[in-house]
C-alpha cells in the first residue's frame, strides 16, 4: 500500500520469483515460496508459478498481519458476540485457540483439529486479525485496562445505521488472495469457538485479484474512483499513526504495537450516481476517474493544489469535493484506510447492493478519525451516493511470539 | 477441463508467458496477452506477469464460451424473469444487447453504455454465455422450436427444492479470474436489459484462483473431496455429448453447436459431514481426500477397480459410493461437469450455508444427466450430506460470428 515497490516483478521469471515476489511482499516481511527449480512446472503446488497460492505472511511479530499487509485479493470480516457467562477465561481460551489456529493456517498448514486439512495448503498471503470490542473488557472485568476511544463512533447525520452490521464483542479480519483459503479460514476458526462466542455479522469484501495487475495499483471502488490513494506512510514517518504507543489513553500499556480497527459498511447508490456525467462525477470527489489524478494535475500521485481557480475564479476542486473534505489541516487525523469492495446479488424482487467494506487503521479512532468522519458529514459532495449503513469499532492488540496467545499482555 | 496440459507453466518466464498462458489455454483458442518486453514491468496493464488479467477468451465463434473453457476462479449465474408483454422482438433486443456487451467486455473493453468504462480493463479470461429457458419459447411463440428436453427436471425423492433458486427465463453464466471483473460485467448486462427483464436470483461461486495452484489442478469442494476428476473428453471422441447436433430433438437444428445448461444448487450439511472419520468419509466418494485417488488405485486419474473386494469379501468401493452410482454402463450417460463451491455467510442467529452450485452441460440432459441424477437418488452414501435446493434447466445456442447475434438461428 504505502511502500509497495511499483516496479518490482511479480513474476519476473522462474528463477526470480522468490526474489521479486519477497522484494514486493517485503513490507511486512512476508516471505515468497522457495523457488524450487529442480520441481517440473506443473507438478505439485510448489511449482515457482503457483508463487500467489505458496506466498506466506509471517504470523508472529511484534504487530498483528492483515493491517500493514499489502491487501490481499480478498477480506472477510466476522464479528462475534460472546455468550451469556463469558469470563476472562473464556477469553484466554478463544485467544489460544484462535493464536494457535491463526499460526498454522497461515503458513498453509491445517488448524488443529482441522477435518478438511487439505483446503489449508495453499495459504495465498492469508492474515488473521483479531480484534476486541467494549464487551470484552466488560467480561473479562478489565474496564480499567479499556482504551478511552473503544466506543461506538458518535452518530453522525449521514448515517442509516442497521443494527445487523454494528457492533460486535470480537472481529476476525481474515484476508488472502484465494477465496476457498478464506471461506476455510473462517469455517475453522468459527467452529473451533462455536460454544463460546456466536457470529454477529460477516462481511466480505474483494478487490482485484494478485496477479491481474502491476503491484501496487491501487485499488478501484465500484463506483469506478481510484480510491486509496493518499494515504499516511505507515512504515515511515507516520509510523506512530498506527501503531498504539504506551500511553494510558490506550489502556495502560497492553496495546503498545496495537491499533485500532474502525468498519464503516457504506452503500453506494450506483444507479443515480451512473446518472451524473464523467465531468459532474470527477467533480464530487476532486480528481479524474480515468487515472486518479486531481484536477489540478497530472498523474494519480500528485498534490491537489486546492487554491487552484478557473478562469471565472471558481476553485478547480469544489468546496464540498471529498478529497477537501477528507484531508484535515491537522497531521494528526490521518489514518491506514484498507477497505474492499462489496457487491451484493439483487433478487427476487429485492435491488442488489453494492458499497464500501471501509476498513481503518489508526493508533487512536477518536483523536484521528472522528473529526474528518464529521467534517464529511457536516459537508461532503459524495453523500449524495453513499450511505453508511454499519459502524463498529475494535481495539486490535499487538503481536504476538511463538508460545505466547494474542492478547496475552491484556488477560495475562 | 478435460484436455488441460498438466506440464504447461502458466507463468514460465517473461519472454514465454504469451506462449505458455496461450498453449495452456488453448482449448477454446483463448489468447494470451501479447508480451511486450519493451515495457519496464509494473507499468500499465499489458506488462507481461499481468498475464491473469489480460488473457482473453475469444467471444465469436462456432460455440459460446464458458462451456469448454478451462473454468475461471469466479462464477456469477444470474437467471432472468421476462416481464410481461415480452414478445420475439424483445427477446432479440436483449441479445443484440447482450451480444454486442458480451463480445466488447470479453476483450476488455466497456460496454456500449458503460458508466465505469475503468473497470472494463482486466478481461481476466472473462465469458459470457447466455441460455433459454422454456419461457422464453412461449414468449417468443416458438414452441415448435423447443428442444424436447427442455423443461424442469423430474423431481427426485432426495429434492428440497426452494422456488427461489429454480427456474427462469434466461440464464447469464459469467465466469472470470477476478472478481471485480465479474461484478461489473452483471451489473452492466443487468442494467443495459433492465426494462425488458428482471433478476430471478443469482448464484455466486469460486474456485482456488488462478496462479495459486498448477493448471490444471482438480478443483476441491468444501467438503475437501477432489471434485471433477472423470469428464467426458470434449474435446475429442466425446465431442457429440457435449454440443447439438442438427436433430429434431434439439428443436430443429437452430441448437446446432450449441448445448443444455443445467445448474442443481445443492446445500452441504458439512457440520454432519465433519463429524465422519477419514476412512468413512472416503468411503462416501469411493476416493482418498487426500488426493482423489480411487480406494482401489493410488493416483487420482487411476481407474476405480469397482470388483476389487476386500479379504472380506466385500466391495472395497462401496455398493452406494459416489463413484459407483454416478457411473452409468451406458457410455451416453455422461456430461461435463463445470460447478463452482458456493459459502454464503451465517449472521444474526442464521447458520452460514455452504455447497456447490452444480453446472453441467451436456447435448440432451434427458437422455444423458436425469438417469444418473435418478439413480443418484435412489442409493448414493453421499445424499445424507447433500440437499438439492435449486434446479433448473436451460438451451444454450451456439456461438455466433461477428455482425450476427447469438440465438439469431432461433429468432432470425
Ligand atoms: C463509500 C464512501 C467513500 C468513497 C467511495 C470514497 C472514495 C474516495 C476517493 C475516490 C478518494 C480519492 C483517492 C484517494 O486518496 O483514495 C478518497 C480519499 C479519501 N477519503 Fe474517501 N471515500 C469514501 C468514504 C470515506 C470516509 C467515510 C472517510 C473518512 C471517514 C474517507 C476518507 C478519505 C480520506 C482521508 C481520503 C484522502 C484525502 C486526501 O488526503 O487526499 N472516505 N476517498
Ligand atoms: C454436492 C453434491 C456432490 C458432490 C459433493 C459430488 C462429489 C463428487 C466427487 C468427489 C466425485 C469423485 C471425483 C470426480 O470424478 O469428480 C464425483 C464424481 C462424479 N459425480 Fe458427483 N458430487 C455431487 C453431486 C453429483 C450429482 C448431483 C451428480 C449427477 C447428477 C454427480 C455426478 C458425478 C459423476 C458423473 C461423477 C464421475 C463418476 C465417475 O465416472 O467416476 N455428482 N462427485
Amino acid at each position: 500500500m504505502a511502500e509497495v515497490s511499483r516496479r518490482s516483478a511479480l513474476f519476473g521469471g522462474v528463477g526470480l520469483v522468490g526474489g521479486a515476489l519477497g522484494g514486493a511482499l517485503a513490507m511486512r516481511g512476508a516471505q515468497a515460496p522457495s523457488p524450487d527449480p529442480g520441481s517440473a512446472p506443473g507438478e505439485g503446488g510448489g511449482a515457482p508459478w503457483a508463487g500467489v497460492g505458496q506466498a506466506v505472511e509471517t504470523f508472529y511479530g511484534a504487530n498483528q498481519g492483515g493491517i500493514a499487509t499489502v491487501p490481499q485479493a480478498r477480506l472477510a470480516l466476522v464479528a462475534f458476540d460472546l455468550l451469556a457467562g463469558a469470563s476472562r477465561s473464556t477469553l484466554v481460551r478463544i485467544m489460544r485457540i484462535w493464536t494457535d489456529d491463526a499460526a498454522r493456517l497461515t503458513r498453509g498448514a491445517p488448524g488443529l483439529t482441522d477435518t478438511e486439512p487439505e483446503l489449508a495448503t495453499v495459504p495465498a498471503r492469508l492474515t488473521v486479525t483479531v480484534g476486541y470490542g467494549p464487551g470484552v473488557f466488560e467480561a473479562a472485568g478489565l474496564q480499567a485496562r479499556r482504551p478511552e476511544w473503544l466506543a461506538p463512533l458518535p452518530p453522525f447525520s449521514v448515517d442509516r445505521l442497521e443494527e445487523g452490521w454494528c457492533g460486535g464483542d470480537l472481529v476476525l479480519q481474515i484476508c488472502a488472495d484465494d477465496e476457498v483459503t478464506v471461506a476455510h479460514a473462517v469455517r475453522v476458526l468459527v467452529k473451533e469457538v462455536r460454544e463460546l462466542a456466536q457470529v454477529r455479522w460477516v462481511q466480505r469484501g474483494f478487490r482485484r485479484g494478485m496477479g491481474t495487475q502491476a503491484l501496487g495499483t491501487t485499488m478501484r471502488n465500484l463506483m469506478g474512483q481510484v480510491d486509496g490513494t493518499v494515504q499516511p506512510d505507515v512504515a515511515g514517518v507516520d509510523v506512530g499513526l498506527l501503531w498504539a504507543g504506551p500511553g494510558p489513553r490506550s489502556g495502560t500499556g497492553w496495546l503498545e504495537g496495537g491499533t485500532s480497527l474502525v468498519v464503516r459498511r457504506i452503500r453506494l447508490e450506483l444507479d443515480t450516481w451512473d446518472e451524473l456525467d464523467r465531468p459532474a462525477r470527477e467533480q464530487v470527489v476532486g480528481r479524474r476517474l480515468a487515472d486518479g489524478a486531481p484536477l489540478t494535475g497530472t498523474a494519480e500521485h500528485d498534490d491537489p493544489d486546492l487554491e487552484a481557480v478557473n478562469t471565472l475564479g471558481f476553485p478547480v476542486i469544489d468546496v464540498a469535493a471529498h478529497i477537501r473534505r477528507s484531508r484535515s489541516e491537522k497531521p494528526g487525523e490521518r489514518f491506514l484506510r484498507r477497505g474492499y469492495n462489496y457487491d451484493e446479488p439483487p433478487g427476487a424482487g429485492v435491488p442488489g447492493s453494492s458499497g464500501l467494506v471501509f476498513v481503518t487503521f489508526q493508533a487512536d479512532p477518536v483523536a484521528q478519525l472522528v473529526p474528518i468522519q464529521q467534517r464529511l458529514a457536516e459537508m461532503d459532495l459524495l453523500n449524495t451516493w453513499t450511505t453508511p449503513i454499519g459502524s463498529a469499532v475494535f481495539a486490535v492488540p499487538p503481536g504476538c511470539q511463538e508460545g505466547e496467545y494474542l492478547g496475552h499482555g491484556l488477560f495475562g
